[in-house]
């Protein structure tokens, strides 16, 4: 709702700084009785961590889950669950030349305008360090979804730079290091990303994100409409700067006669509008893309300014991902688990339990 | 917050359906002291009506909005301000033929899903006859931001199907019945809506908002960030099926040396941004556009269900847009408004008065 | 949740002021399929309306509702329910005198201090007009309430100044103009009111509620526990200075051994709580009281300060109840209906549909 | 706002359970820049520490504060800052034997009502342990009042069974265990409680706290009054059955013309509001009461059942506080603290900074 906190009934709050002690969260409204273990995290942290290959930043974390509270015999009791996980790579003195100075494209400048004082080890709050934290808390929701009606969400990697996948293999996308659907390009991508690495630079990406089963229903007027929650949950991921539903942008240049999906006593005959329908889910897959902008955080040099407004050259030392989007697949997935536990929820409180099948029937 | 609320300490709650006798909002937490009176909402619910131009629905409402309370002696007294608007044009008979019908592209099915009753008259709560009070309080948003910062909020159409304005001409906007920057180009589209139109289909359209000066610091990590703040306010509008934040979906194909706007003594080099760093504004103008689908009502016509699950062809003879996209433009403008206003406040709260001036002075 | 609007998931949003063209609220997430009708708001009106008793103010207003939103074919839809009452019987000019002047014991003071505004008009926003809105409110709480449980929730009058009942007759609560449960007092209140109005004098009351039956399960710690909730429903109503659950302030004075409850195999063996262990509901009876302070207005002089600071001497004019606690019982009603509608949500949010047996069974 | 989270611009949110590893905090919005560090915390939780005398329960925890996050060079930077406390003294065998019954008075039966699932070791998330994160939160609430207003908010214990003081003297609260301000009557009070250790049975408190200086102007009409938000805030409290604000049930047998607060050109002639009218600060003392419960955790056995409807006789072994309302003086003035703090941030949002001056200047 505000600040950090994200949901209304399944209720995560987040904390933490890059380089401090610990991040953690709370999820607070989690129904009683989901069976939950710390190594159950084990999966879904490893897919969003760094240091697992040459592609991602090098830092390597530990992400191992403690347990605080809300767990009682292995199952949520209702009560807060809080999640802790210790920093325990962190390199501050990375940071030290940039105490007084803002990096282009980070929150540097902003938190330092917001707030007049900032962490800026390693980007302090504002570090996709937090991402963890939204990470874990999802594989509740996921976990809940799963269990009342056999919802699987998944994401993978649709585009970098200019290049797309050729064909869509879906038990590619976990095989390789990129969410990359089409096994055949992934040579390809790994000399693309050698190169980008070497260069300094970085790239864009979009992701796209599936979720289905989901039962129609979910969503309300008007602004708790599911699809304006997915779109505030994918953009408050680090370096979103765009979120697409179904058709998305494309609708632009379309016609209303071919847009629309018509409805056949089976089931409807497409699926241009992503699921959604006024905000309210229709039982089709809700599905979901965003773009990542490439990482600001360069060996490169840029021109900024310090702290006293004097111009400098910043050139970032820190690891950094040549490419933040490929590491937003599981991050995505977890936000749109979050949104989709809370409105069934928020649903279940208003109308009760929603039905999988469709409404005439 | 929830349904339809909007905001936290600036928020609005509409009411209201499309054919029922009135609708309405309440805006509460406005900052006493505003000068406000009826005849202040006449523009830009102008803006956003219908039946003012050959090539929006020739629904003719009064608008005539009566303040209910919050306001003495022409000013807010910071209590609760009430506005309703009596609907004087619906024609339910219209819909007579619709009570059973899930029209494609529209919430009936959805609506009937999650609440097993709806008010089919209109597309009751789904129709956009309820962004008329988002515009009205999108008046006492603009006023807000106006008195304090100088700030202007102001969109246009950018894309009707594959049309594009080949120029930016600040002053053509306001200047025909399609929002349009370019007015060489305005013979031109009125042709192709005029085809459009009696080809009984419909196109969808891009629209953008720009909002200057806003001061920098508005927004917050990390669910309350405000790119994520306004992407749900912007998809939460109807037939929006994609935002976008500064380059928004051009970023996947760039890369960081290039994106990444440089800072000068002077301010920032370039705006790729959007105006945004990590959740919180800049100082830079803040940009964003959006995707609307073409309207799914068409005298055209697709196949569907009844309530019963038989099969029907369904033909909607209502009065409808050919492009909804055109008429967004002041309701998309009301929601950026609205947001900045809600995001101004909860700063004010915890900092302080925000400075205009840069954080390095 | 904040400033107007009162609730999570049944929210209430009143807006209004006394002299004002009208006062209304929004309910919104009322569950769909609620019969509900304008005359259905009649009877729980007329038991807090003025003018009907020598024993209360003699303004009469109409207090006709008109529902503007959220009901089809006689149903709740779902959609936010608007209610509006015109106001008909303000007279303005009794306040002309006070516009500059702080009434003692009324917020003019305050309002001013934190606004910096007023409208001085029979209270404004401040006045118990407003409580019009939550009775009209608390009758769809009450009907939820009694459909899915049978609940009933009844006020009484339980003191007027030194003045208690001697036995408890639930019958003749609503026989006479105070609510008051002894029917053979009923002629020595009439004496004693009559004497207090002549002297130009008010008096305090307690007013006691019993909602039955609840079903266990309603509540949540920590900071939504069901006392917790009702205490903030029940102290926003004008005048209240006081609230307990169960036995109150009398545990002050208890120990241990004879305030538990026990429990039997058939159920608890007394009810000290008031029907709430740990913020939850127990299943017994829901027990609350409240204490009401005298009116302040009154026609005997008082010291004050007008707005410049000046001493001034204040009588108030307007027409006011000499004991505003009497009409204080169906907004007590109707504060305790809409927290239990609130919570019976939220529970069915979080955990499914509550049971009305035991949790042993 | 809502299960465990207090607050809405000044939010806390808690976790933890007794017996689980750790409890803990996340305090979210609190204003950037207030200085803090872990030793900070020590005075205020020693305050409501157990095993400091005989009087208390004899658990002893470190009650060690580690500061996990939102606090760079010594100040908060306005993310999050959140707070751990292991539990290093819990005795969960001597809860074995109640896994399976309801202890009467407790959250047990109520618990496994609503969850269907509870952590029954020393009460798990019912626990008083709790309000140890209330009283670390409230540390900095208290820090960011007194640093803006000089505010002071201290409490008493103001009745234990039928004792009362017989005169109040300010400095000798803090210098007896049981925060009585009589130090005459210490003596008697200590012989008072040996006697009821030593019978094994409990007795309930009265708590009173005074908030000063408080500028006027917070709180806000009508479900975010000051007095609704004190009112819930101290309900939530562990064992709390009533809740007074200035003369509180005491008006029920007063005169308006005796209640109302004259008002003279040099400030308020009495406070019987309790410092705040029409839900809003005046700028008088704050003075709220409260009514503590006996503790139900006897060793005298009671009747109760087990969770499969048994009747068993239960005899509580843990070690608790004869008079629980003695340690509620910090975890009072810490919801009190806020309370204010949140209501000034809401306030400044809405309205600006306030004034300490009278609105009449």
């Amino acid at each position: 709702m505000s600040h950090n906190t994200f949901g209304h009934l399944f209720r995560v709050t987040t904390f933490g700084e890059s380089h401090g002690p610990a991040i953690g969260c709370v999820i607070d409204g989690c129904p009683p009785g989901l069976a939950i273990a710390p190594e159950d995290f084990a999966a879904d942290l490893a897919r969003r961590a760094t240091g697992r290959s040459r592609h991602t930043s090098q830092r390597r974390e530990a992400d191992q889950v403690e347990i605080l509270s809300g767990v009682h015999g292995g199952r949520t009791t209702g009560t807060p669950v809080a999640l802790l996980v210790r920093n325990t790579d962190a390199r501050s003195k990375d940071y030290d030349d940039l105490a007084d100075v803002f990096r282009p494209g980070h929150a540097d400048f902003t938190y330092q305008a917001k707030y007049g004082i900032r962490d800026h080890r390693g980007g302090g709050r504002a570090s996709a360090r937090e991402t963890t934290m939204r990470v874990a808390a999802g594989v509740l929701a996921k976990r809940l979804l799963a269990e009342r009606f056999g919802t699987v969400v998944r994401g993978h990697v649709a585009q970098i730079g200019e290049l797309r996948p050729a064909r869509f293999d879906a038990a590619a996308v976990e095989r390789n290091p990129f969410f990359w659907p089409d096994p055949d390009m992934v040579p390809a991508l790994e000399a693309y990303m050698d190169a980008l690495r070497k260069s300094g630079d970085s790239i864009g990406a979009r992701v796209e994100v599936v979720a289905h089963p989901v039962p129609p229903g979910l969503g309300a007027p008007l602004y708790g409409k599911l699809d304006a929650e997915l779109a505030a949950a994918l953009m408050s991921i680090n370096a979103v700067k765009g979120v697409e539903i179904g058709d998305g942008f494309a609708v632009v240049a379309q016609k209303g006669s071919g847009h629309r999906d018509a409805i056949l006593p089976g089931g409807f005959a497409s699926n241009h509008a992503g699921g959604i329908l006024g905000g309210i889910s229709s039982g089709q897959p809700v599905t979901c893309a965003i773009a990542l902008k490439p990482t600001s955080s360069l060996r490169l040099p840029v021109d900024s300014i310090d702290s006293d407004g004097r111009p400098v050259s910043v050139e970032v030392k820190g690891r950094h991902d040549p490419c933040v989007g490929i590491r937003a697949v599981p991050i995505a997935e977890a936000m749109v688990a979050l949104v989709l536990a809370d409105q069934y929820l928020r649903h279940r409180g208003q109308c009760g339990e929603p039905a999988m099948e469709r409404p005439d029937r």
